[in-house]
């Protein structure tokens, strides 16, 4: 079975890595912070490729400073994996005392009185245990005061989201050709994250399948439930490949469809393809949400729609910008959206159609080419 | 296949939550609290059942204050979710409103200049909201000033925690059945997956293989390493079944194993069932850790020992009390315990042994009980 990777691997290398960390230190400063601090997860592993962390929860932090060299803070267990990480060579690795614990070894970096920005998803004990160990320090939620840190990609990244979104799509295909009817919703959820796996995943992030009512349920977990004649089947469906996201989501049915659940899934199709076709750079984010709703309000499901048409994707599945009323940042080239718009009708059915779209400076290029078509299993 | 279920389920009623709850915001107002506001994850989970979040990070919090009634804040899109939780009727439920944001809505239940808890995995992002949202509060981080809520386990629990061991001693069966040669650890990894799956857990958290040298790491993640003959393979692995942890860790060999390997298991052996025979209500974790590690240094291994004998297990697969040297909480019954010592032989393998073992009025009840040799693989 073809695996979908990228030529040379790692894709990335230090200096990548010195200049992602070099533009985020120029955003700090621009934004009127003296540090950022950036825990475990997506950003960190955007600006050092570094995911050895032996235990949650376990101190683990990168000090950016304008004007001094980075710092990663690290329990002595994860030196060695730290050292080993693709961009350590742009920073000075120190592992913190076990005694006297990693807040005390942490504040020599931070001066006192600094204003930080420190990752959304930091732990409460090391922001509290910070607070404590450097008078007069305030801290501000990353998300808040730097949303967009990650959100345009380079050539290279684009590339990996392209190989990412290769990869699901061959996995749909797969799936297409499987027999649904007698299997549980779990069994295919299985599937796919077999499947995931198979074609060069190495994260399996959503494996989503909600069959007739439970399709309707925005957050449905895989369940028991079997799967038979006539169930309009949701498939919702990615992970990380090469440490980029894919996220794709389309719409099956077991045997003919019913009248109704065709023309609810052409609505949510039409929904989906107005908002592609709306991309381009400059236009606020809201207005994709709001271009898909008008069709979906329209064909009179709005009561029934999903609370947004998307978001970023990147080293995470989901990140800013968010595709959701109010939403006023601007659309840039770049960016990687995943964009879809779902209906959700109670106790019946769902439906939804949902792809990667790179903003070019002309527009939207999908980085997914499946049939959104109502496919028909069996 | 047989699944290692429980009769009745769900295992725990209203009740049950009811009563955890009364206990622990008795122990809140012991500690000179005000409130606790505990975020998703494991402590949530016991408290209510509650795992339904829709997306990470999104604010979610239960407040528990001495005097007054339980609240649990959830996103709107929450709700109906948290409605059916089965301990939803012990609390109530309120939504916060998309416009004003979370802290606002959450400062009306809480008093301004309170001292609260609040578990060590809330996000940043929330406590930094709730000290901005409401004047004069300070915060304490739960592991710190509650470390013990969930230590002690009752009958129901020790119940969950049994057929968890059942289970994944089922999966070690299976497993030693397999042959090795010629498979990438990734493979068996997945194999261990299957079964835990297969066996009844609803959740995969562990399954670690690490063959030859990789064995040595003590965090390895399994690879494309083929397994070959003489190879010593280190499988740990483990998650939950009915909402409680399971976790082995067993040592194979490919063939005939080296005199070296054989030394080194036997003492991992040793060292693991000195501390089980150690284990006895009233005596400080701490004291586990130095009879097992007593055991590895006389035989010369110390400078390869991993840095804890343990740790306690429960709805997360791995809680306080921590079996490491300075940890003075003496063992109480009820405690259930990963109790296991390895040896990690840099650029050669790794060995270990590991059991959950519950602490008694008498002693050691180990939850597992597969073959604890060094057994030969094909």
């Amino acid at each position: 079975m073809t695996k979908f990777v990228l030529r040379g691997s790692p894709p990335f290398a230090e200096h990548d890595y010195r200049s992602r960390i070099s533009r985020v230190v120029g955003q700090v400063a621009e934004a009127g912070l003296d540090g950022l601090l950036v825990a475990p997860g997506p950003d960190l592993r955007w600006l050092l490729g570094h995911r050895a962390v032996s235990a949650d929860g376990l101190f683990t932090m990168l000090v950016l400073r304008p004007g001094t060299p980075p710092v990663l803070l690290v329990p002595e267990q994860d030196r060695a994996a730290a050292k080993a990480t693709p961009g350590a060579s742009c920073c000075e690795i120190v592992a913190w005392d076990g005694e006297t614990g990693p807040y005390d070894g942490t504040a020599r970096f931070l001066p006192a009185g600094g204003r930080y920005g420190i990752s959304d998803s930091a732990w409460s004990v090391h922001v509290l245990g910070l607070q404590a160990a450097v008078p007069r320090s305030t801290y501000w939620a990353l998300g808040e005061v730097l949303p967009l840190l990650r959100a345009v990609k380079d050539e290279a990244e684009v590339g990996c989201l392209s190989a990412a979104g290769a990869a699901v799509d061959a996995v749909y295909r797969e799936i297409a050709g499987l027999r649904f009817t007698g299997k549980r919703e779990h069994e295919i959820a299985a599937a796919l994250a077999d499947l995931l796996r198979e074609f060069g995943h190495e994260r399996v992030e959503v494996t989503t399948v909600g069959a007739g009512p439970n399709g309707a349920k925005p957050h449905h977990e895989p369940g028991a439930r079997e799967i038979g004649p006539g169930d309009v089947v949701v498939l919702g469906f990615g992970g990380l490949l090469c440490g980029y996201g894919s996220a794709t989501t389309r719409t099956v049915v077991v045997g003919e469809p019913s009248a109704e659940a065709r023309v609810a899934h052409e609505v949510v199709r039409a929904a989906q393809r107005a908002a592609f076709e709306a991309v381009t750079p400059g236009l606020p984010c809201a207005e994709l949400d709001r271009v898909a709703r008008a069709v979906v309000e329209e064909a009179g499901y709005g009561p029934y729609a999903g609370r947004r048409t998307g978001h970023g994707i990147g080293v995470s599945t989901a990140e800013p910008p968010y595709l959701v009323a109010g939403e006023c940042q601007p659309l840039l080239p770049g960016m990687c959206l995943s964009l879809g718009l779902g209906i959700h009708l109670p106790d019946r059915f769902g439906a939804r159609v949902e792809d990667v779209v790179l903003v070019t400076e002309h527009g939207g290029e999908s980085l997914n080419s499946t049939n959104r078509g109502l496919l028909v299993v069996g």
